[in-house]
C-alpha cells in the first residue's frame, strides 16, 4: 500500500527531484517549512512518514505518524517527548556530518596554529606580516588532545589527530572507546590538555558540562574547539577566559544563539575563529540527505528496521 | 683544538645563549648579518665553521672554511658554486620544517574547503554568512592529490593526506617513493587531480616546472598549493587561471617576490590564501636550529660526518 509521506526538510531541487523520481509508489507532499499552508498542515496530520524535523509542538497533531527521518544528527528538539509517542520511530543522520565537521574543526585549529586568522585579514589589506606571524606559529603535531564525545565525529577526530601524532584521550560516559569517564578524570584532563575538542550533542546530561571551573583550569596556551552544541559550554565563562587571555584560543562552530547577533562578545574574542555552524556542510549535503531518506524508506516499506534509529531514552 | 666559529644565522637570545653555554671550548663570534662590521668580516675570513647562510659572493673570502651549517632547508643560493669549494661541507635543516610546512598547507587547504577565507573576514564585520558559505563547503576526504617532491615535506604530506582517505600520487625524478616520473605522466596527473601540492625546492631543474600548459590543464575545481619555492611555478600563468576562475583556488606560501609588494595581482586573486612564507615557522624554530648546529658541531669535532649534508651536484 502506498505510504503517505510529508517532506518538511530543507532541500534543493536536485534532492526534491530525486525523491519525486524514486518514491513513485507513494503519495509524497512537499511542505513549505518556513511558511506552512493549511494544506501542508492537513497533509502532516495524515502522514505516516515524515522527512524533516517537525517542530515538537506540531507532533501531537500527527496521529498517523509512524516514522520520522530527521534532517540532522541532533535530536535535542524531541528529548522531552520521551514516552509520549511509543509507536513513533525516529531516525537521524548519524555519520553524515563526520567528515565536514572534523575538517572544519581541523581547519580552525590549524588556522589558529599557523596564524591564518591574522594572515587572511592581512591579505585583504595587502599587508606582508610574515615576521610578526612567524614567531607566533605553532604545530598541532604531538599535542595532547582531549576529545569530548565518542560518536562518529569524535571517533573520526581521534583518528585524524593520531595522524598528527597527537596524544589523544576521549571523554564519554558509556562508550567503550572512552578512557576519561568520571568528573575527576575530566577535570584532570581539562587541566593537562593542549587542545580540547567538544563533539557532544545537546542533551540534559551535557548542559554546561564544560563548566566555568573546567574552562578556568585550562592551560594558558590551550585551545578549545566546539563542533558539538553551544549548550554544552558555559558560554559566559568561555568568553571571559578568552577575553582575559587565560587560554590560548578557540574554534567555535556552535553557539547558544544562532545566528550570533551583531555586538555579541564572541565576535571580538581574541584568538577565536567562528565558523558559524557551517561545520556540517558540504556540496552534496542535501542530496545525501535525500539519498539516506530513500534508503531508509525502502527498508521501512519492506519491514526492515530503518538505519540510525534514535533512542530518546539512552541519548548519547 | 678550538675551532673558530662564526655565527651568521638569525637567532634570538635563547638560541644565542644555548650556543654560548654549549660551545665553550671554541672561539665563537656572533656577526651582525644585516650590518656586518669590519670585525665580522675579519672573523668570517678566519672561520673554520660557519652557522648561517653566508651570501654566496662572500664565500671566496672564506679561505679556512671547512663546514657551513645552513639555517634553511633550501640551498639554492649555492647551486652555482659546484666545484669551486671542493673541501667545503654544507649541511642544511632537512626535516626541521616538515611539520610546520605541511600544517600550513593543510590549514590553507582545509580553510578553502571549509570557507574560512570567507568566515574569518565576516567575523571582523560581525556578519553571519552561514547560509551563503555552507553550500560552497567541500571536504578534502577522498580527493585525488598529486604531491610534487618526495623529500621529508612531501612524504609527510602524503602520510597526512592518507589519513584523510585521499588517493595520493607523488612526482619526483629519482625518489623510489614516486609513482609519477615522466613529463607525460605529470601532465596526466595535473589534469586528473583535485589537489596539487608543490613541495619542490628552487633548482635549475625545477624552474617553472609547473608551467602554463600544466596549470591550464587543471580541473575547474582543483586547488593548487605551493609550499616549495615560487620559482617552480609560472606565476603569471597561475595568476591568470585564478583570476579567470579556471581552477578552484590556491594556497600560496612562497612567491617569486617576497615580501609581496602592495598592488601585486596575487593579493586579490579569488579563492586564494596567501600564507606569506610562514610555512616553516614555529615557536621553538630558532632554538631548534641552534640545537641542530650544536649536535652537528659535536660530530664535526669528533670526526663524524655531519647530518644533512647537501650534495650540490645531486640536488633534489
Amino acid at each position: 500500500m502506498a505510504a503517505s509521506i510529508l517532506v518538511w526538510a530543507h532541500l534543493d531541487s536536485r534532492a526534491r527531484d530525486l525523491i519525486k523520481q524514486t518514491a513513485t509508489d507513494d503519495r509524497v507532499h512537499f511542505a513549505d517549512r518556513n511558511h506552512p499552508s493549511a494544506l501542508d498542515l492537513e497533509k502532516l496530520a495524515e502522514a505516516e512518514v515524515v522527512f524533516g524535523n517537525i517542530p515538537a509542538q506540531l507532533l501531537p497533531t500527527c496521529q498517523k505518524l509512524r516514522w520520522m527521518q530527521l534532517e540532522s544528527v541532533g535530536f535535542e528538539y524531541y528529548n522531552n517527548l520521551l514516552g509520549d509517542f511509543p509507536n513513533l520511530t525516529i531516525s537521524n543522520l548519524k555519520g553524515m556530518f563526520e567528515w565536514p565537521a572534523v575538517e572544519t574543526a581541523l581547519a580552525g585549529l590549524l588556522s589558529l596554529g599557523r596564524g591564518l586568522q591574522r594572515l587572511i585579514p592581512a591579505q585583504g589589506e595587502q599587508s606582508w606580516i610574515e615576521l610578526a606571524v612567524r614567531p607566533e606559529t605553532r604545530v598541532l603535531r604531538g599535542r595532547r588532545v582531549l576529545v569530548l564525545g565518542a560518536g562518529s565525529i569524535g571517533q573520526r577526530m581521534v583518528r585524524l589527530l593520531q595522524a598528527f601524532e597527537c596524544e589523544t584521550h576521549v571523554f564519554a560516559r558509556t562508550s567503550p572507546d572512552a578512557d576519561v569517564r568520571t568528573p575527576a578524570e575530566l577535570a584532570a584532563h581539562f587541566a593537562g590538555s593542549d587542545v580540547i575538542v567538544c563533539c557532544l550533542p545537546k542533551t540534559p546530561a551535557t548542559l554546561r558540562l564544560v563548566s566555568r571551573p573546567l574552562l578556568q583550569s585550562m592551560k594558558s596556551t590551550a585551545v578549545f574547539v566546539n563542533i558539538g552544541r553551544g549548550s554544552v559550554v558555559d558560554e559566559a565563562a568561555l568568553i571571559e577566559v578568552l577575553q582575559q587571555r587565560k587560554i590560548g584560543g578557540a574554534v567555535i562552530d556552535v553557539t547558544l544563539t544562532e545566528p550570533l547577533p551583531p555586538g555579541h562578545a564572541l565576535w571580538k574574542c581574541p584568538n577565536t575563529v567562528l565558523t558559524q555552524h557551517t561545520g556540517g556542510g558540504y556540496d552534496d549535503e542535501l542530496l545525501d540527505k535525500a539519498r539516506l531518506f530513500l534508503k531508509n524508506l525502502a527498508r521501512y516499506r519492506n519491514g526492515i528496521p530503518v538505519l540510525n534509529r534514535v533512542d530518546l531514552q539512552k541519548g548519547y
